[in-house]
């Protein structure tokens, strides 16, 4: 057996600015489906992946979270909070970032930006539940909600799905007139509603992705149509919710990890023995999705950890096609790893510390 | 009430070299006291920290960990791999980095390199213990296993505690050369040793810092003289020991986060009901440590993430007295907050990327 090689320590580093260049550079609805594409090659293998809940810190103001997982080669993680109250000082109120590692060895191979990340990812996971639970014939979606999150789920349903319609409903009236111009960049046909009732109406799918950390049921049971796909993007906390506890009753339920999604989804509401059905059953063909053109399917996404492991290794394979980051040195480089003081030694400061530092310090 | 400021989003990045080089400007050794005085601060604190057991994901190579810790001003969480086969990739066995946020928004205030600070804040935790749980009249202290950390372990206990002879032993010589090198740099005064047995004898004070990931006994009880204080650092994980049981049963035990130290420790051999006390109870004047001048004391080190914070504090207090480091962009500054996709959208890219992104994709 031949001597393994030596290995680089390189971390590469992707800024905001990186990945919105890249983004620009590939196209975002390219993007979108590059994502979603590895997400289903990732949930295709569900049972290689170690996986845990997220690890919380909650104040009174806000939650950061860590969100690790990973298989035999890939270590990843998240770090993102949430603080509604961040408006206050002009901060978003969710900020993400991500580290992708080798598992053979420990090193961090790329440290990223996962703020626009998620956005794109989140929008690929809908996407990538909704085909395999959506009637194949949707043309229609109302979008209650029209912050941060809707420009990235319109674009995923036009160009994955095939939506050619979105239906807008906000409490804000400057979020809805926002995303409608940016739709109308996109070139993408909407119309704008003045209740949720209104705007859900004949659509073939709804999408909420509110942003109230309240207990919320922003869909009823009455509003809902049959053959209706609901994709539940923003219950995803606890006490966070927006479906009535009728509406989960009205057709099978599917979420991403089950033990996640019990404490942070729309599901938090119901009793633990009620039925759900993991997403990556269905994708392995498992467990039917829907059963007919009439039936009512639910997605109770929240956001797992493994969705930011698929987004990573998307953006490191893009950076890497298109060149595009900066070499972070967060490791020493040794020449002797037992030499750690070498590294930081230079004779002369060193030495002459002695006197610097006195017992009375400590 | 007047508004609140808007906050900045910037990101302070330390990489190794920026650590190396400010530690070269200030001083290893007041560098050590530095953060000597932090942990000590911290741990008078105890009650004010949201404390866990660090999350480990194990591989059959390695280990990876988060290692998170917060108080209701900052978030401190740490990366760290444990890879004992990393030398035959010319790799470290361990590499570190940790962040420092800001628990009112969220806002990741410093990312920052942790190898070379962990070695610094490993043996500052040292001393702070031995001062509290040492005799006074210490002058001499076997270095068992004199790998990375040894230097820094000799530097903390001469200026912090005056000790002014180290013996020396490792089972690879060149070790032991390279850190007799090191402590001549030092002008510390250093004896090299044939055995354990050899070395331990007559000193004050033993220090372990080995890094054998197997249950090891490398002090045994007849080794153990009255009077000493045992800094048993390596130690530190399941399956990792240091110290025979009959030495655990010398004297009383003490360490920094029982919950942990029961799992990771040299404890780990020990009943559940094995006595133990929690340093930050001596440090505060709530427990006895040292009794009299015969009993042997027992430090059994793992390394707690609250260790970190105290150094990521440090450190970043230091950067700005210094004017050290880098910024990172990690985090997009939106002009509006529910418009992520403008940070995005470059008009041409993006309209022209229908047709790019085809259903097949997904």
């Amino acid at each position: 057996m031949s001597a393994p090689e030596a290995r680089r320590l390189d971390t590469r580093y992707l800024s905001a600015e990186h990945v919105a260049g890249m983004v620009r550079r590939k196209g975002l609805a390219e993007c979108i489906a590059g994502v979603a594409s590895y997400l289903r090659q990732d949930f295709l293998r569900w049972n290689d992946f170690d996986k845990c809940a997220r690890v919380a810190t909650h104040s009174e103001v806000g939650v950061i979270e860590l969100m690790p997982v990973s298989d035999a080669r890939s270590y990843a993680f998240k770090y993102v909070n949430g603080h509604p109250s961040n408006h206050r000082y002009q901060l978003p109120t969710v900020m993400a970032f991500g580290v992708l590692a080798d598992v053979e060895t420990g090193t961090p191979e790329l440290v990223s930006e996962l703020t626009l990340t998620t956005a794109i990812r989140t929008a690929a996971m809908s996407a990538v539940a909704a085909r395999a639970l959506a009637r194949e014939d949707v043309r229609s979606m109302a979008l209650i909600g029209n912050g941060a999150q809707s420009e990235f789920q319109a674009l995923a349903f036009h160009h994955l799905l095939g939506v050619e319609v979105f239906h807008l409903f906000d409490v804000d009236p400057s979020a809805t007139r926002k995303l409608a111009a940016n739709l109308e960049r996109l070139g993408l046909a909407w119309r704008a509603f003045g209740s949720v009732r209104a705007a859900v109406r004949g659509c073939d799918i709804v999408t909420t992705a509110t942003a109230d950390k309240t207990r919320a049921a922003i869909l009823t049971a009455d509003m809902i149509e049959p053959g209706m796909h609901l994709n539940a993007v923003g219950g995803d906390c606890p006490g966070k919710t927006e479906l009535h506890p009728d509406v989960l009753r009205l057709g099978p339920v599917f979420c991403e990890f089950e033990p996640q999604s019990r404490i942070e989804g729309d599901l938090q509401q119901m009793p633990a023995d009620f039925p759900v059905t993991e997403l990556w059953q269905v994708l392995a063909g498992r467990i039917q999705g829907r059963s007919g053109a009439a039936q009512v399917t639910i997605f109770d996404s929240v956001g797992f950890a493994l969705e930011d492991y698929s987004a990573l290794r998307y953006m490191r394979d893009l950076a890497l096609e298109l060149g595009m980051g900066e070499r972070l040195a967060l490791i020493p480089a040794l020449d002797d790893p037992k030499d750690l003081f070498g590294f930081i030694a230079a004779e002369a400061s060193i030495a002459a510390a002695s006197g610097a530092a006195t017992l009375a310090a400590c």
